[in-house]
């Protein structure tokens, strides 16, 4: 369990650094990098708890997670000129934050009696929506809907935890499967490029 | 009943189409074209339950609803090189999809027994929001705010609705006249082009 | 009470004109202007009491809130080719409107029993947020993230408006201090084009 929270404190940092990140490449001012490292970072287990009617949302009851993505985005700002050296770190920490935050978006909604579907949705949503939200911000065609495997493998982890549960595996077991399954993945998507097949339509008529 | 039903299911099919074909014209891979159809067709009752307060979301209640919307998203993707000989088809699905969820979000604004200005917006946001949030996801400006009357008809068909449920006539009068009435102006606005007066304004000074 | 009543109404229609000329930059038609406008003005609170889970909404509770939306936005249509004689007047609305809109947001929040964080949270959401739909929806970075102060200015005023009434002061001359340090530094910051440093990436790395 402690490791498990310090592993989402380590994702929850990284995705905020990269909203950290999309707002320095507008050139936005430090409200925005606070906003967009926020948005970025609890903008998925945001729109989850209102999708699910499931109040109060974490950072309303725990307001210190704004200060987590606050200080990582003050944090990105004065190192920015050194974070390429930091690249596969972030990579990895940006990875395990996915995999994380599905996980608990699954418990989320398995606590509030939800069938299968909607827990590995929620799952995904919890993962991927908040990168949606800061592209949006960022007057940009979201990322998640072109790049590399990302909310394929948020469904994956999901499917794994909750179906590991439905077959009474043991938590730990469970856990420790999506986690592995979930990293390699996505982590062999970005190496490799592994995409979905992309739908392009070029007709104009409607 | 369960022809409103009918028409209801093929207008969700409709607006999910109008979603994947969005996914396919900026290229998304096959996230993006279920999201995208998911997110036209339900985004509008999803904005309307979550501003009343109602809850379970309809989606999540009944997750067969995202089955509708995948399904005619693969089916778009398959079958995208023949649409055009469909294109009068689409634009009649179309239209009586926006009838029909328009109805829909009146009924549920009805139930919770909000006064007559908010069934009608209820109505509206139901029927036209769907489509405002895929085309934000698309970055371009809303359709809804420029192109040929839609948020109108939507209006005039929850008015025409509203107000012949609270001068008592009977509910298949009612609806059936909404219907007929939605239905025409609807494509009469697209056959003929007709739209809102536009304002222009070219200022910069804030 | 009516003197704050009178500001909170002028304000409101301040906000709503910013979007209904947010509209009319994109030759919107008037479904656009009333939307933009409705938006811009209630979209800060409606966001807040979607997060806190305070229902009903305001625009819900108080439909004749979309009146005054709408009566400002077809104004601002009617006289929009000489809104360039108004720009200052504009301008003080506009920052009445953000300091105004702020307190009422701490307010809720308060009687809600939230935390401080929380509460300046709150104000800042229901005063800043709408500016942000407004910009998401004219496909455009939100200024917010890169203009003068503004959400700062709205943290200040949350900050002395919590901060007296922790320590006691009475209501109204807290009301008064937070009211004069608002209107003044965000005049200031129109005036000198005061803003917040901004960050610059420009890495492509990831």
């Amino acid at each position: 369990m402690t490791l498990l929270f310090a592993l989402y404190m380590a994702g929850l940092a990284a995705s905020a650094m990269s909203g950290a990140l999309a707002a320095g490449r507008r050139s936005m001012d430090w409200v925005g990098v606070l906003m967009l490292a926020a948005v970025t970072a609890l903008g998925g287990g945001t729109m989850r708890d209102v999708f699910l009617g499931h109040y109060p949302l974490s950072w309303v009851a725990e307001p210190w997670l704004l200060g987590v993505t606050s200080g990582a985005a003050l944090l990105t700002v004065m190192v920015a000129r050194y974070l390429h050296y930091l690249k596969y770190t972030f990579l990895l920490l940006d990875a395990i934050g996915l995999v994380v935050t599905t996980m608990i978006g699954c418990d989320v909604a398995m606590q509030m009696g939800q069938p299968v579907s909607i827990v590995v949705l929620s799952g995904m949503i919890t993962g991927c929506v908040g990168g949606v939200v800061r592209d949006v911000l960022c007057n940009q065609v979201p990322l998640l809907f072109s790049s590399e495997l990302y909310a394929s493998v948020s469904v994956m982890v999901g499917a794994i935890y909750v179906g590991g549960h439905e077959l009474g595996i043991g938590h730990d077991v469970v856990t420790l499967a999506a986690v592995a399954c979930g990293l390699t993945l996505r982590l062999l998507a970005v190496r490799y490029g592994w995409g979905m097949p992309k739908f392009v339509y070029n007709k104009d008529w409607f």
